[in-house]
């Protein structure tokens, strides 16, 4: 992944070395989240991780290097979703299924915080120009896994051939992150079912005929 | 506004007082666009908008109200796009316009920035309740605006009564915003094109029957 390559070359490191650059990176991860990557500071996170400034300089040269290990490290989070845990999103009850885990998250922590990746677009996107392209390589991962499910439904038959993956993974995408937002500023997960919902039903309102014959 | 009542009661001000008040406003929330919140400090937009600290303090207690009222300004900016220029969204041609409206502008920033409101959410939401009510606030009036258009429609019969002009409503600006969200980071209007046309589709779809006939 194109954010780890600034990272201190991660794949060299010892297991122990490993895990307190991950140690590092969760600690980063939690403190930007609560608090807001400008509200904290290379010390908070030191404090957190328990690591001392040679520790975390080892790790990662500067703050930008931390910043983009964070992102990458919330990018695979949001795949492994997709992909351990939920088996693929190749099937509308594979769909559903996912659309209940993301609005069971969110509600679980009364939708605070926004979505662990795209919470962190409006303060990084503008100022830092790397950061921006490790955000948007961690949004087409996630895209590109909607979209081979989709791909399969198409090839299966359980979707007709009208139906184009490509557009409907985009606007899957926007629906999670436009949803989560109004989720997040409302306290209230109903914005986010309504626009995952709005764009699975379309999903569903394009099975071949038959398949709407067996309601 | 919710988001005026801390503020100095504006409407109480001179014309003179007004304009300078506005002056701020405007000079901050650029800033605000441009670097940030967080990189936004007053001394910058005393600096931008030709004022000094005691006039700063005359209408802005403090850092808080300015920012409230910032986000007040942008909430009115997106409410003015829907119904002095566009003239409400009670149809299909409208909707398509408006849609229209939105990618152009992003297209010609060059997708950076962000939605004017949407880009304060992940920094303020958590960091400053009051802002988050009044993001909140702004983002329940777009959609009442676009809730209205909607209703209108189906009242006439354009929508069938089946349609549901609460969730299609929801489900359009969490296009915008999602949309918008993958376009800053992607410097592409791309993902916000698919992600509004996917959900007018199905808009366009709920008509009567008798409409499609005439496509």
């Amino acid at each position: 992944m194109a954010a780890n390559e600034s990272v201190a070359e991660p794949h060299r490191l010892t297991p122990k070395g490993r895990a307190t650059r991950d140690r590092i990176v969760v600690a980063a991860a939690q403190l930007m989240y609560d608090h807001s990557v400008a509200g904290t500071s290379l010390g908070d996170v030191q404090k957190a991780a328990g690591v001392g400034p040679s520790q975390m300089y080892h790790y990662f040269e500067d703050r930008q290097s931390l910043i983009r290990a964070v992102i990458a490290y919330r990018a695979q989070g949001l795949l492994d979703t997709l992909q351990s845990d939920r088996g693929g999103l190749d099937s509308l009850e594979a769909l559903r299924a996912w659309r209940d885990f993301i609005v069971d998250t969110h509600r679980q922590r009364n939708c605070e915080g926004g979505c662990p990746l795209g919470s962190l677009v409006g303060e990084l996107a503008e100022l830092f120009p790397e950061c921006r392209g490790d955000l948007a390589g961690g949004f087409d991962q996630w895209e590109a896994a909607i979209r081979t499910g989709l791909h399969a439904m198409r090839d299966r038959g359980d979707l007709r051939r009208k139906a184009d993956p490509d557009r409907l993974a985009t606007a899957l995408l926007a629906a999670v992150e436009g949803g989560i937002m109004l989720a997040q500023v409302r306290r209230d997960p109903a914005p986010l079912e309504t626009a995952l919902d709005e764009v699975l039903d379309r999903i569903e309102d394009l099975r071949p005929r038959r398949a709407h014959a067996h309601r």
